[in-house]
Parts: C-alpha cells; structure tokens; sequence
C-alpha cells in the first residue's frame, strides 16, 4: 500500500524543483521568494559571533530549551503588542516561519478536518494542509484582500453542515503570491466573522515589516487577540534566511501545545543563531535593515512595475497589482494564455517565473504568474521584463 | 471535537519537563542527554566564522537547497560506505537527527500503521510515533541489543494476520536508553528477518562514533543497503548540539521524497550552520574531536558505573549494564521498587534521573531508570551517586 503522504509527495515533486535552485548562470531568477543578498548581515553576524563566543563560551553551543532562547522570546512578545496582550507564554520560536505552519498544522489538524485558506494561496502553506489531509476550501482575494462576503457565505453554509472548519489562513499583508493587503475594514470583519463561527484565524506575516507606500493596518493578532488569532512571524525577510529565526504567537495553551510538536520536530532550534538574532535585534541592526530593506525593495519593485506596465500596454489584457510591500507582483494573462506554458517559455528566454497552478489547491488557474522583484537587481528586473516580453510574444504567436 | 494530537500533547507534555531545563542550580543534571560543553568548539566555530564570511559573504545568509550544502552532503556519503554503496542521492541533510525521525515519520506513516520498535525505546522516537498515530509494538532488548528471536516470532504471527509493519526502529549501537550494543550476529540475522518480511529497517546511530572499549560492528545501513535501512545520524554529540546537524541516509527514492517532507517542514536547514559544520569536517577538527570524546566519556563511564556498582552492593537487587559507549547506563531497580518515585526524591536530594516509564510505549515498566554520565564532570557524577544513594535509602525505609 503506498501511504497517502507519499502519493502526495510523488505529485508535488515537480512543482517546486525551479523555486529552490538559485541563479547558477545568468537566468534571472523572479519565482523563488528570496530577499537580496545585498541586504544580509554578513560583518554584523561576524561580530555578533566574535562578541558571543567571548561572553557566553560554550553556553552557545549546548541544547536550547524547546520554546527557544528566552530574552529573544521577550523581545518578540515585545514588539508584538502596544498593550500587555501579548506576555512571553504567547510566543514560541521555531525555525523559520515554515516551521510554524507545520507546528500548526500538527496541532490543530487531523486527516479530512475542513480548512479556509485565500485563492490564491502561498504555496508553502498548501503543501503542508495537502500532507496533513485537510480538507481545503479557498476563499478568493481582491485588491483588498480575502472577500468577506464570499467567506461569510462559505462560514455559513458549512454551519448549516455541521461542519466546523479548523481554522482560516491567510497571508493578510502584502500576499503572497499577489501582493494584496487586507484593508483595515475587512480586518475587522474577519476577527467578528471568526468570532461568531469559533473558528481560529491563523495569520501568517513574514513580510509585514517591508512596507513601501504606507504602514500597513494593524495585525489581525493585535486587533483579535490570541484567543481567535495565531500568528506566524519570521526574520528570514528583514535580516536573513540562514539564521532560520521565525515565531509562533499564540494563546498560552496553544503555545504550550505547539511547544511539545516543537521538540519532537527537531528538539530546539540553534542557540548560537537564536542568540545571533538577539544581537542583531537588541543593538538596533535589524531596524536599521528594515530602513534600508524597505528603500532598496521600492526601488525593485517600481522597476517592475513601470515595467510591467509597458509590458501591459504592448499586450492587451495583461494586467498587474502595485503591491505596497512584500516582495511580488501578480500579474494576470491575457484571455486563453497559459501560465505553465510562460514559464517554460520563460525559462528557455532566460527568466524563471512562478506560475499560478502553484498557488491554488487544486492547481486548476493556469492564467497568472507570480513575479518576484526582491532577489534580483534593478537591471535583471528590466531584463527579466525584456524576456519576459520575448517569451509572450512567442506564446501569442503561436 | 479535540484534536487526536491535542490529545496526545496533553499526555506527554509533563514527561519530559525535567529534561529540558538545563542545570541552573547545583543540582546534577543525569536525566538529559546534553554532551559536555568542554568538548564544544567555540573558538573553531568562531574561526569558521571569520573564515566563511571572508569567502563566502553572502551566499552564506541566503536560503539553501532542501536537500542540504552539497559538499556537506558528499561528505557524509562518502563517510556512510567504505565502498560506493552510498552515493549523494542517498543523503539529504537534517536540523538534527530528531528532524530525521520526523520526516521519516510523515513519510511512511499512515495513522494506525503498525510499527515495532525497542522495549524500552527512545523516548524522542516515541513521541514522533504515537503523534502520528501509529500502532507501536515493542520487543524487548538484552545486553546483545533487540532480542531477534521475539522479533521473529511478531513477524511471523503479524504476517498471519495479514499485517505488514512500516518499520522496524532500533538505535542498535550504545542504545538510547540502556547502553546496550546489537551484536553483529544479531544485525545479520536482523537484515535476513527485515528483507524476508519486506519490513524497512530505522537505524538511528547518533552514538555511534564514541565507543569507549572497541570499534562497534558495522551499521546495519552498511550490512543491509539503503533498499533496507534508512539510517539516521547526528553531529549534535560528535561536535555540538546548536550546529543541528545530521542526516538520513536511505534509497534515492527515500531520500527524494523525504526531500519534499524537509522542505514542507522548515524550507532548508541554515546555509551558515551546515558551512560550519563542514569547515570542522574538513579541517580534521571533527576527528580530534572524537578522540577527545572517547577519553573524556570513557573516564566519566568508568566513574558512574563503578559508582553504582558499589550502590548495587549496598542496594540489594540494583543492578545496572556496563556500556561500551554513548551516554547512558541503565540502573535496574531492587523487587517493588518505583523509578517515578525515585526520581521525585532524587530531585529533592539535588540530582535529576530519567525513569523507565518514559521509554516504554504504555508507560508501564516503573522498575529501572537512565542515567546520563555525558554531562556532569566526574565530581559531580560522584557526588550525584552520593545523592541517588541518598534517595533510594529513603525510599527503600519507606
């Protein structure tokens, strides 16, 4: 018999392998989510290391306490309330914001529970609901976000089943894969909606920081509280991936739960990156990153999108969002053209892209694409448009 | 409706509390399995440091390949075989051999398969299982490791029934938590039962390198093949903990399919932290490392076991194995004796012991505990017998 994980895994295989190489030739890479090089700590992780060797010795070298190193626990309960909502038993670190998707998805769910997510939706999250055996119903997004009225209707008629969904997730602040943001309005309405149905809301936000345009609204964590919010938060975006540094915030119970799946994933995360993350935090570096991460990625993502639009212009019925932060842009296709088919046109004129197959639970919308502004510099982008075009150009002839 | 895994949580969460806090007091920690700090490389990480960030900068803080740093992952293959058995495709690198238990666990497991693992068994191992609902019988092990005798007869008697177990899971050499070694006869005869049933082999060596008295037999991942046994292994003991990193090692279908399960579960391990660990490999610091390990441990084995075996004398009944490498010694309990009992009154006397309940599937067995002579220094494993001498005199008025 093969386990339904692994026929799972045997169809999911392909989808991913062009998102996790990294640019080895000259291939512009604007599928994979990667934040820019330019823009990583390598002097301050150095010195950071150098100071704690020198103070803390081999205390950085031992296990670490499964919910994770305790004055980073404090600084990240910190930061996430302007109140005392949210204490340190709120918070448990895990290894990037990936881990707490799977720590969420072992906690809360079991084969054949219902879930809502947003259509599209980030990939990464799919793949975990797949493997866990949810029960995936998708909500679609606008330009301001998960439709309410659509999730209403849905909360409604699954009530009239008996079916109570485990959860909803969503990625409310500059999407992934479209760059939308859910508007302040339909923030509230989404923590009164899941109030009233007793539904949690989890709330995945690795991007929130990287705002271009203005500060986006509050989080659905500081606006409902832990009772009906679990947040899943991450540094990979705002210092680096590889110091695999994200958060879970939750209510006491939920964090004291998800810290058992915690330890038996891995045991506990690194203390030497957990205590270089702290460094980085406490000596104001990551703000200063931020700063500079929010110029450098304007400046990307302007790029793309004048370019995008010139692009929109010689292609009728190409259009695109203007994400006001995050690192993509959506960009819709013209009637009858097909995504997949881009992005292997795409590859061969030298530009790799994301195509929306990738983002939906059923892999059914092949008339979009995800395109990524954060890895690449100001010139590939405008070459990636270049090609991009070329590649369009050739699936419209044909 | 509460989550199975919820359920299970709740259950589990008080059983390991006293592992995971670390000493803060002066009470003597021979519960966890921390190795000793003095072994840890602090200024050769601090050097790989300097060293990586001059030569690599940035592509260091980036995300990496699921799989894990290629050189890294050569390595490692190249250690696993003494012939080309084992090639790159046959390894994908973890955070840490716990990481391996669970993506082995999602990959094969389906709620309710049958499993047969150690009686008693690593309780790390345990926990991953019973989260995935797997249906755990256990055979007992002698001083020659997993008695293949009973295991023969299960298969057999489950092979009438018509039931094929997923896996069979042994940490065979310097077992977690009795010390004891599979002998080579019984590898051999253990690889003909697992390929006359059809039944994967889990290997879980991370010990395996700190033998103390003479070389252990080969693995059975070198006697069976990656088409029967998928090995799991470790640098956490070898070099340290907070660089959480180990590997599986399995057929190349294992390894691809286990590719996608790492990569839902936390993206890719940190680039910096697999560099490190590289660095230390190939700079010869790993083997210097594990010279020092088997002179250091042995001394603490030596002071521990001669330790009891004096406690054994006073304390009719008490008696305990002699380990010929790893961490622990296994302290079998004098005729209605109770370990959690005995634990509670240890830590009051000022030292903390892992009871047998932990390691057993049922949490039934209450007559022998684990004790860990890894981490104190050899005074305070001296004076930690003093104070278990201490405890089971209370007891045994009582």
């Amino acid at each position: 018999m093969v386990s339904s994980a692994i026929a799972f895994a045997e169809r999911a295989l392909p989808e991913y392998s062009n998102l996790v190489s990294q640019n080895a030739s000259d291939t512009i890479q604007m599928a994979g989510g990667f934040p820019d090089p330019l823009l990583f700590p390598v002097k301050e992780v150095l010195e950071a290391v150098q100071h704690l060797t020198y103070t803390q010795g081999s205390s950085l070298m031992q296990y670490d306490n499964p919910r994770g190193f305790e004055p980073l626990i404090d600084l990240v309960s910190n930061q996430l309330s302007n109140s005392d909502k949210c204490r340190m038993d709120n918070v448990l670190l895990t290894h990037g914001a990936q881990q707490g998707l799977d720590i969420i998805s072992k906690l809360l769910l079991d084969a054949g529970d219902t879930i809502i997510v947003e259509a599209p939706s980030f990939h990464g999250a799919l793949w975990v609901f797949k493997a866990a055996g949810a029960s995936i119903i998708d909500v679609p997004i606008d330009e301001q976000g998960m439709k309410i009225d659509e999730l209403e209707d849905l909360l409604h008629n699954l009530k009239e089943k008996n079916l109570r969904p485990k959860f909803i997730y969503t990625v409310p602040t500059f999407h992934n894969p479209t760059g939308y943001t859910l508007s302040l309005d339909r923030r509230h309405e989404l923590i009164k909606l899941a109030q009233k149905y007793e539904v949690l809301v989890i709330e995945d936000i690795p991007y929130s920081e990287l705002w271009y345009d203005q500060q986006p609204p509050p989080t659905l964590f500081e606006l409902g509280g832990a009772d009906t919010v679990i947040q899943l938060g991450s540094f990979s975006k705002t210092l680096c991936p590889s110091l695999r540094t994200g958060w879970i915030a939750g209510s006491t119970d939920v964090i004291r739960k998800a810290t058992h799946f915690k330890h038996i994933a891995d045991t506990c995360s690194s203390s030497l990156l957990q205590q270089i993350v702290y460094t980085l935090c406490k000596e104001g570096y990551l703000d200063q990153n931020i700063t500079r991460a929010r110029e450098m990625y304007k400046r990307k993502r302007d790029t793309l999108v004048s370019g995008l639009h010139e692009l929109a212009n010689d292609f009728d019925g190409v259009v695109n969002s203007v994400p006001g932060g995050g690192f993509f842009t959506w960009l819709k296709l013209s009637e009858g053209m097909s995504a997949e088919l881009l992005k292997q046109v795409a590859a061969e004129e030298g530009v790799l892209i994301a195509p929306s197959s990738m983002f939906y639970v059923n892999g059914h919308i092949d008339n979009a694409c995800r395109l990524t502004y954060s890895y690449p510099s100001e010139v590939d982008i405008q070459e990636g448009v270049n090609r991009l075009a070329k590649a369009i150009a050739r699936i419209s002839i044909q």
